[in-house]
């Protein structure tokens, strides 16, 4: 039997609790001149506020982050999914301030400095989160909207 | 420790029982117009050579499905992925073919058929199919290249 649905307070914990402690996250971008969506799982680290993703440069999720800033982020299975809506601001190594590189590395188990292929850091900042389980915790998913938290 | 690499052959198995048994995909789409990446989780039905989805006809997802028939699709665990990059025809419920309708209810849980709001269906012919577990799948990861598959 599908369980109760959970309280907003219990949702918005258990979705700090699935961005601190998850590895990895489904990020889907766009081409915003064909239109073509692109996807694929990456490692992130999460501050409190803000995802912080790496990839290739010239990789179309790199290209797509530079060209639009706009990011769709799934983490998660797909019966107790987090989603969140993004802008994100594109960083160098240089630009990641003190010790955020070796938290990165610490995180994922890689660390894009130390390879030779450009790679590019994205700080992500959620605008809107929502989270469910099952279709009875459809009412009531959006947890933050136009980047503030809508449950304390 | 990361188990070896699997052979093509074990892959495109593993790919296949994967599309037969998951009932739950990534769907990722865009807007053309804006370039917004959008992505959500959705069940599907496979039956040998495409995915069926079905989704409400006002969603975002269904509005750019119509749009575009442009569609990302991720499978699996973040490390046991399958990704799929198909076209996607829109098809109403009648338009299913004999059978088609009970076993999408069958399988996903779900019948569209019964719901007052509007659904429609899509049929997602795949034109790229990739699957890896770990870094060291990622030589190899193309199984299927413009709707042809690579390996027997």
């Amino acid at each position: 039997m599908t369980p109760l649905p959970r309280t907003p307070k219990e949702r918005k914990q258990d979705t700090l609790d699935r961005l601190e402690k998850d590895t990895d996250a489904w990020v889907a971008t766009a081409d915003a001149e064909s239109g073509t969506p692109y996807m694929v799982p990456l490692s992130f680290l999460w501050d409190g506020e803000t995802l912080l993703v790496a990839t290739p440069a010239s990789s179309p999720t790199g290209r797509n982050l530079r060209a639009t800033g706009r990011v769709r982020i799934g983490i998660g299975p797909t019966r107790d999914v987090v989603l969140v809506e993004g802008e994100a601001d594109t960083l160098t190594a240089d630009g990641l301030g003190e010790g955020v590189g070796d938290a990165f590395a610490v995180k994922t188990g890689f660390d894009p400095r130390q390879l030779v292929s450009p790679y590019l850091y994205f700080r992500i900042r959620p605008r809107r989160v929502q989270a469910w389980r099952e279709a009875n915790e459809l009412d009531g998913r959006e947890l933050m909207r136009e980047g503030r938290w809508l449950v304390d």
